[in-house]
């Protein structure tokens, strides 16, 4: 426990922390034990590290064992939940519905049926219907959250600043849509815009397109923004290191994400990684991306 | 030469076609012909097949060849200037550009910087400003236009027809970014949007993320519609036999086209392929694309 930071509320209680894959979850548990919260990590099979998990108060379950959680959750003293890290659109496999959850499977398999917003919120609203206050990263651990303005030594010049405009009017008009968070604008073109292959594989396409003489035009930028009414508490953008080396690799100029709706896994590298790289990284202002 | 169509005109002249790769030149060479046409084939070095080009009257150019165009095309008495096939975007080393076109240099360059639309309209007007007529494939060859409504066996089924509602709300969006031309949504979802790599390597994505297990939802349905403002002259969207088969390959219940904005390269044997692979194929109308 850090002693520069105040103590939490008293009858907070524990902080449980559902944890998919990545290096999300234990930034996240990491800075809630700075704040002086005890953490507790559910981690789900299949998603969670082991070996990162193991650091930690923990419990293992599949994703669907609701009842399970519940149970411990309602001993371990924790009413308020996190979700964090990748977890995928998982398979019903995967799920291993326990009896509670199969009482809301029809429901389940609705929201199934729609985008990863409409499925992530309807899940959150169920825990809520069942006693829990679903948190989001900047509610426990707003130092997680991208700053405004460069992170580096580079800053976007005026060629890139015209793309992130062009790309996050882009992301704004699909945002109804469910689709992806990044877009890769080079010169006013649009070089790929993320689906459901995640952002490295989208920079990946890109390097591939550039390889293949199918792209030549030098530069560009990765932008990343919440969909508009998305449920901050739940899937944020995110970015780390990896991202920063995705985009060198994809003869980017820079990336630029939204300040205060994007994580920043680990935010000490990150600057370092895009000094090394010679590309700049930028936090815009959440209100370009308003309607 | 056809007796069952109608001569053309008188003063038509021959019909120059601009010939970038792929199938579609020929096609529309033979309509044309088929309805008294006589055709003078540009082939594009680079991008032309001269096994195919040897059979029509034809010159060899590269693409920034416009002074050696405008001598040949008005010598052969060409008024009338079709643009098709496939071309990509050309490095300037491709263009070999002549002196005519070097004093068009930049405002080419200024084209370049834009997206495909831009550059393909920006030199459509060139060639107006130099007195030639700028036609489409509608107005040389309607019939390799799309038809409205299905074509083989299958027919889309209710979840078909409400992902190709979203999937062209969608490309409606998207149509201002100067994006691609092509959406794939299964059950609501959004599983890829065309970029510059084309709608086969779009397919072949979706394919991968199902052999991954990214995605899991069965079927899905390939939209393909003309941008709004579009010039329909040049650039159309094109399906073949071989769009079906890629799509069947990405484990797709169909493929739905704008009828009378989407060239059919093979319209004898696509509709064969449809039925082959058991999927659909559907024209729908131009309006539901209008804002």
């Amino acid at each position: 426990m850090s002693e520069r930071l105040p103590d939490p509320p008293a009858g907070e209680g524990a902080l449980a922390i559902i944890c998919g894959g990545g290096s999300l979850p234990y930034a996240l548990a990491d800075a809630a034990i700075r704040r002086g919260r005890r953490v507790i990590l559910f981690a789900l099979r299949g998603w969670a590290d082991p070996a990162r998990v193991a650091a930690y108060p923990h419990h293992w379950s599949w994703m669907g064992q609701f009842g399970r959680f519940i149970r411990i959750a309602t001993r371990e003293g924790c009413r308020d939940v996190v979700f964090i890290g990748s977890v995928g659109r998982p398979s019903i496999l995967q799920l291993r519905p326990d009896i509670r959850v199969l009482g809301l499977l029809p429901r389940i398999l609705r929201l199934f049926r729609g985008g990863d917003d409409r499925l992530l919120s309807g899940v959150g609203r169920i825990f809520e219907e069942h006693g829990f206050r679903l948190m989001g990263p900047k509610d426990v651990a707003p130092e997680l959250l991208m700053p405004l303005g460069p992170v580096g030594a580079r800053e976007p010049g005026a060629r890139d600043q015209a793309d992130i405009a062009y790309g996050l009017s882009l992301l704004r008009a699909t945002s109804p849509f469910d689709i992806g968070q990044a877009a890769i604008v080079a010169d006013n073109h649009v070089l790929a815009l993320e689906g459901p292959e995640g952002t490295d594989a989208t920079m990946a396409r890109v390097a591939e397109l550039r390889r293949s003489g199918r792209i030549r035009a030098p530069g560009g930028v990765l932008i990343k923004a919440l969909k508009l009414g998305q449920d901050q508490r739940i899937d944020l953008p995110s970015i780390g290191p990896q991202t920063i080396a995705s985009a060198a690799a994809a003869g980017l100029s820079g990336v630029a994400v939204v300040a205060g709706t994007t994580i920043v896994a680990e935010p000490e590298r990150i600057a370092a990684e895009a000094d090394r790289c010679g590309i700049f990284l930028v936090g815009v202002p959440a209100d370009e991306t308003a309607p």
